[in-house]
């Protein structure tokens, strides 16, 4: 079965903020929001809102359109 | 002063309904939302959900990383 969006998107923020060696805590910190959040977005369990995608790719330092690319991608795996 | 993304993404939305030649009431009915949900976004009154944006950007037939280059190009004007 096809994951939804909500899955996709946590795992690529998942990887993305692995790969650049941030902690949750350290994230969540970037963005204004707790921890726990970041968390369950990672799990795919949040229905992110389009101001806190926004913040999420700025502390993440990559755009949005990078984001949904590399989701996009990740559907095609 | 800088328009927030919100705004932004309303602004491109209407753009891209426009331009395939939609009604606000025919992309409510492809995404299975209120004709007045689609004008408040428009109107960069809604803080959309990953969800929804899917949905409207299927309705558009366009990708979410499509969607979001159009919103990134618009802050450069």
């Amino acid at each position: 079965m096809e994951e939804n969006i909500l899955n996709r998107y946590g795992k690529v923020i998942r990887q993305i903020r692995h790969q650049k060696d941030i902690s949750q805590e350290a994230l969540a910190d970037l963005c204004g929001l707790h921890r726990t959040y970041i968390s369950d977005i990672e799990l795919g369990k949040r229905n992110v809102s389009l101001e806190n995608l926004e913040r999420i790719a700025n502390a993440l330092d990559i755009s949005l359109s990078e984001t949904f690319l590399y989701v996009e991608r990740s559907e095609q795996l």
